[in-house]
């Protein structure tokens, strides 16, 4: 069953949640998931409500005209998606597969509530993959000269598309400031170390020399500033003195599959709000 | 600053969360937790309220009066707590210290919202802890044929002291039905296994006998069937081939302690609902 | 460069370690990996040696009859295995994909040295994923009536491809005793509980109506009595009151193809030695 | 039963092993443990070997002469000690009592290897714990003046007491580099974050401000670079958008405390080995 669902945000204040669940009330809604969060340090308030389409006595188009005052009198940001609605999302890959591999299998098995009508590669080597589970791939490959082509191609295909979400499933080229500000808060790199923790390029092998002994991935939005955006989930495995930086490369793939697969489950659930460059996810 | 709880369970229907809300606003409540879950497949509604004293316009002892219609309306089972009323709580132990110490020390540095003003053990092996951390301590040797004057001494003393948590660091003596009778969802035991795996005694011999590749500890309420209450929390660590028994045994310490602290956390914040032999803890 | 791969156990005895080192060593070998385990309890000792075949004075076939005034001495048992002779591996499915596209996936990408010839199902669903991997599909129905046939018929598939491993990645069929007798600690099952909890069927549902905190996966050897087998891998996630049965499913994917992939990944490498119902992993 | 222990590294060659064990054997050793080590990279071998002195032909004092031959044919370093004369280790606390807690009470229940004759603080706070433990308390107070004094006075009360070990158990001073110098890899220090990430003070505000989605405690020996030390071991738990910065505080003190025990038993128990700024640890 159609649901719609509210992501809020408001300073903090007396009376919000009643006034909230007393609107979805009014209005016949029955609410399937509520959650809320309030920054203390901060005094901001987080909310998500997700309600069921049927026997609500409001038409989806009605939804935020009805809502605006309660918007208004709260100085509150309200976002509303509704779950048959499901958002487009590409996946962005290099030469590594077990990112996309994993996504799509997830995908075909029903588990993303999303449609994935695109992958894009900066190489040839994955386009069986993509035709395997009946999506269209685009081979753009990419030097440091051709990089602002391969941009603008890449945003074209996007937007022909219509994209909602970018996944970076470990691409390994940099996008550009330009690129990112596209798509604020729509592009989920994976990273493979634990944030802030090997900031940059070839984080294995730095753990390796380091010699600690867990190794991470972090799922994260991607902003102008690399691997300093807002974090969305991140995990670890132990290692020990044994691990090569070759194991780690290996081992490490478990983890970022699965950590960047939630990440995107949260966002095209509409779970995650960002604010200070941090995230409240409601899981 | 002090708070008031608002624990509550019913039958789930539509309007919940915003007539509770609502209550709590209309008094002047400042909500600083609220965490609800509907358990659709038995559609009953959960809910954790705790909101300030301060500016309530309410006593402690005009809320129930005053929610009193709306229990009636719901079919609702509702329980105030207050946070400056630190619930009693006695520790049972045997020989093994490492679970007692941890919360003595827990308490004594502020982590535990109760008060611990009783230990007893049916050994006199740790009196002297309970010296250093000012509590009393009292010894209770139990035999097959002892057991039910030892009970009843155990009770008296429990009562003396207005005891409202009993907790079993590691007491290795069975209790009787009677026993655990009088304090329902109030004594919460560790079991060094992940229930329901390895039920009954010597779990981790028999962990090491199965072969198996993690052991675990599971906090939960006693209930006349051992080892079947509701479970609180869990938690496991990995072993392998290495690790004898004996080792296990030492190793699963950590775990015993730290999962049992959880739980006994949890229960004095009046963060644990129980039904169905299951619980929902608003952490 | 290749290797060989001395798997030995024997009764514990004094310079078990400076004997077979010794042997390597005069042979000219140079010892890639070497790790060893007393059970002190069992009094018995296990080694896996690994050394590389370059420059060591031995052919392969010269290796075991070497080799055999040692085995004799020490009652030692001892398997010899060659890394550049992969073992083929046979992935049997049922409906749910998740653990035959994660192996695929692992060895298309190099992560297994294995082949995989062959898939089985029972049901007709997954051939295109078998096709995009270039492995043969073989689909085998199964009624309670046809069940020795179809064994007959998967036996025969089995010895035709000169499968060393099966591996039962989520094949919801029972094997019979006869089936299984034929490849003694060669079928890795992977069951959907931390066994010996919830062993059995609907191991998630059993979960969720019992109320734990953990659920876990478990990949173990299949024998003639189910779910009782050596145990090669554990793993668990945390769950909460909010997780339903059907949650739990889905949760549960992620560590089920973890879990099974390293015991895969662990037996072709030959690092797995089975004594007592249990196992010895050399990881 | 008494052992001795082998610690050793040097180049890589072959034969090492089969050398080794071949010399225990012929002085009628019983080895117990033995592991080893090769760091490919960089072509370093490591070993600990341990075995029962009961039946061994060589006195102790006699170890190290007759091994003498070997470690100057093979370029070897080699550690030796007995398990029957434990290491002395000292404790340095500051305000926060959760690690000292933690290993005075483990050291009474008998799990860690070694005497702990003496507590020094800052603080005068935590006298009488140790004198609940029966070990003598030095309240040495530091001032950004008088911090020259304070540590020779530490450095006297450690020499007095011919200390071994020096455990930082939330000591919340910096120690110059020529206190450290005096223990080189004899000092482990407990620091409350994921190291590299979140080097120096306050890193659980720092994590909170960040946004991570996990925090950590590493614990390390220490050098006079500050959190660059070798890494012992490492442990991580998850928070959420809901822990704010105190939460973190209080929550990472079950990490710190278990991960610092750890490293304390590992070291005393001679498992420890390092090299290029890292660690192998044979646990």
């Amino acid at each position: 069953m159609a649901t719609a669902t509210l992501l809020l945000s408001c300073p903090d204040q007396k009376g919000l949640v009643a006034t909230m669940a007393d609107w979805v009330y009014r209005h016949d809604g029955n609410i399937v998931h509520a959650d809320q969060h309030t920054d203390a340090s901060e005094a901001v308030f987080f909310q998500r409500i997700e309600f069921e389409l049927e026997g609500f006595d409001l038409d989806r188009t009605e939804i935020v005209p009805a809502l605006s005052p309660l918007l208004e009198r709260f100085a509150m940001r309200c976002d509303v998606r509704f779950s048959d609605e499901r958002p487009k999302v590409a996946v962005l890959v290099s030469k590594q597969a077990h990112c996309m591999y994993d996504l799509l299998a997830r995908w075909r098995m029903g588990e993303l509530e999303a449609e994935i009508p695109l992958v894009i590669s900066n190489h040839p080597d994955h386009a069986d993959v993509a035709a395997h589970f009946d999506v269209e791939f685009a081979h753009l490959p990419v030097t440091p000269e051709s990089r602002i082509e391969q941009e603008s191609a890449m945003l074209a295909l996007l937007a022909e598309h219509d994209i909602d979400l970018v996944v970076l499933a470990r691409y390994m080229q940099v996008l550009s400031a330009g690129f990112v500000a596209k798509y604020p808060n729509r592009i989920i790199n994976i990273h493979h170390s634990f944030l802030p923790a090997f900031i940059g390029s070839k984080p294995y092998h730095r753990a390796a020399e380091r010699g600690v002994k867990l190794i991470g991935a972090t799922a994260h939005y991607a902003t102008s500033d690399l691997d300093e955006g807002p974090i969305i989930e991140q995990d670890v495995i132990r290692t020990s003195h044994r691990d090569s930086a070759e194991d780690l490369v290996r081992r490490g793939r478990d983890m970022e599959k699965v950590c960047l697969a939630r990440a995107v489950k949260w966002h095209v659930e509409d779970r995650i709000l960002v604010y200070n460059n941090k995230t409240v996810v409601f899981d």
